[in-house]
């Protein structure tokens, strides 16, 4: 099969939350069908989409039908069963990123061995198989770390800081025993990302450093670009093409990285898709991170990846401020330069991500001021 | 009814081609729902919207479910029956724009009258409402005119130049002896067009003027900033807004001028909604003339409207590229600075618009060969 998809043919989505739905709309703008697999009803996706199947991600005879529907398939979340890839493999489907980027990403021992195998650093980092690994990971650590389990976390989920070997025990026994990494704590200055795309020519570009604030373990602000030193940036972005060339990586992924005191930076870890801080290229690039994953996994080459604004800055929405009731919409009709994007969730909860602002200036100080300053005025 | 309208509303479309597609989108981006009312099956806005209602734009019951589904609607053509906005203020319905701007704007007369009394220049014309208004108005005019009917015409449909009063009776029988208005022949050096947008508080902003290229009476392509003077693009931009406010419009409209040699400047018509020669602001502008025109109609203030870039280009894709079979859509790779636009209709017709390309460049020059060598590199 040719790498190339023309227009008229149909993407398929794993995944219907706001990511999907984003890329959805990149492929629909292009002329594609776009068919979505999720388990909720009437969610951001598929709201868009042409088409919608409901069904859990392991489901057989929904997989089947999404293969038998689409002449490539590309998913939304890294948490996809390995095993729910198998279907399109056999109907001749193109799987972009490929199944080897799925069986890494989601598994951070497979991970962070990797990125180490790249000359690349993290933050030191000890495999968990057994209760029995603590004692003597926590002691190479200094007596601290953060224990994560090796599968299934995101937004601080499977995460647990731990001071002691009885607090590491206790946590290792509430994730139930699986597998898992416990890591040094990195004392960095800052939290960065770097957004990439890399076509099935093995051609990639990335995006300015964006600096990422987070609160309880959620992205809360980003901005870009990032205040980092030159090299410290350059250093983010040859990274993040080194680890996309190793991954083979086809379509668009982030790469989250800590910067230290002295400039020195670690990779966190790899996103397999858009990420949360690449929001901001929806409204401040010549092409968002959306539609540069699906140019790249419908076979189109990478195209240019610059802000078009000196800079931008972006705060999520959490369902944390629709607690008092609904949010004082009317109020952003203050901020003309604040773009509103919500992604159609009926449901508020707390941090569940709803929407995020978008502002363009000419300072990310200024950018930043614009966006809190409505999201205060939105939530009181 | 408050004129502010919180995300979670639901907005219905009159229309399902590619400017509601583009409206739905707007805003589902920002957290609206979105019902379209068109008689075909499966057409561009259908494909993206929450739900769509198949039926004729005269369908009494399906008005009525529409009606009871939204809080706001708004068309995206102005042939819409006038008729056809009944059970929406019976409803409680906003109409936006409202139905004072369709009366207008589907009827020649009394748009021509309108502008006119406005102090605003048009072509000489001349209302013809039966065989025997056409000699005296043809003698005015020096002998030759375009003939169009007063209602129910675009892209050259409805139209036929004249030179003689027998050509002009023939035409007019052609029509059906419908209404219609023989207008006088402009010399023009160039053909342009002002977006506008204005919201419920009667703030209008404007784009930079579009100058356009037509071929066969269909758009061909666009460049922005138009070659005009800034006197003529002052004169364009004031004009715009002055009709805007006569029409106590809100949401997007276009009005379609024509500059005369000498730099003075005629309005054509007036387009009551997002127009073609917009569409590159869905690339080159902060926000796209689709996103200004949900806003206005959802009770938003305008958004600043400038370009983003020094010039951007617009090429339609027709329906004639696709008569020697698919187009090659590989060659568009050659291009990573066009942008593709495809709106997913399944049949190409020849004067059928199935798509644009737009390119942003240092110069309309440079934007405009990039537009014109993509095209020729996709149809040949």
């Amino acid at each position: 099969m040719s790498s190339f998809l023309p227009p008229g043919s149909t993407l398929g989505i794993l995944g219907g939350g706001q990511l999907g739905r984003y890329m959805a709309i990149a492929a629909q703008q292009r002329g594609y069908r776009v068919v979505v697999l999720d388990p909720e009803p009437d969610g951001p996706a598929q709201q868009v989409a042409h088409q919608a199947i409901m069904a859990p991600y392991d489901d057989p005879e929904a997989l089947e039908r999404l293969a038998s529907l689409c002449q490539v398939v590309t998913f939304e979340f890294e948490n996809v069963p390995a095993s729910s890839l198998e279907p399109f493999a056999r109907h001749g489907v193109a799987i972009r990123p490929g199944p080897q980027v799925l069986a890494i990403c989601q598994d951070r021992i497979a991970e962070k061995t990797l990125i180490g195998s790249c000359g690349i650093e993290t933050a030191l980092w000890h495999s968990i198989r057994g209760v029995s690994d603590l004692a003597p990971a926590l002691a190479d650590l200094g007596g601290a770390g953060i224990l994560k389990t090796a599968r299934s976390g995101y937004d601080g989920k499977g995460q647990a800081r731990v001071g002691s070997l009885s607090a590491a025990r206790q946590a290792f026994v509430n994730f139930g025993e699986v597998d898992c990494v416990l890591e040094g704590i990195v004392p960095f200055a800052l939290e960065c990302s770097v957004l990439a795309a890399r076509d099935v020519h093995g051609r990639c570009a990335t995006y300015p450093v964006c600096e990422n604030a987070h609160s309880r373990h959620i992205l809360d602000v980003t901005v870009c670009p990032a205040r980092v030193g030159e090299a410290a940036a350059r250093t983010m972005r040859g990274h993040t093409v080194r680890l996309a060339e190793e991954l083979e990586y086809v379509g668009h992924m982030a790469v989250e990285f800590f910067v230290l005191p002295d400039g020195g930076v670690l990779v966190n870890e790899i996103a397999p898709r858009p990420h949360n801080s690449g929001h901001l290229t929806l409204d401040a690039a010549a092409n968002s991170q959306f539609e540069q994953h699906v140019r790249c996994v419908l076979g189109w080459p990478v195209a240019p990846f610059e802000q078009t604004a000196p800079a931008a800055a972006m705060t999520n929405l959490l369902g944390d401020g629709w607690t008092a009731g609904e949010p004082r919409w009317e109020s952003l009709t203050e901020f003309p330069e604040v773009r509103l994007h919500l992604y159609g969730k009926a449901q508020a909860r707390p941090g569940r991500k709803m929407g995020h602002l978008t502002a363009m200036a000419q300072s990310v100080e200024h950018a930043e001021s614009l966006v809190r300053e409505a999201r205060r005025a939105l939530f009181g």
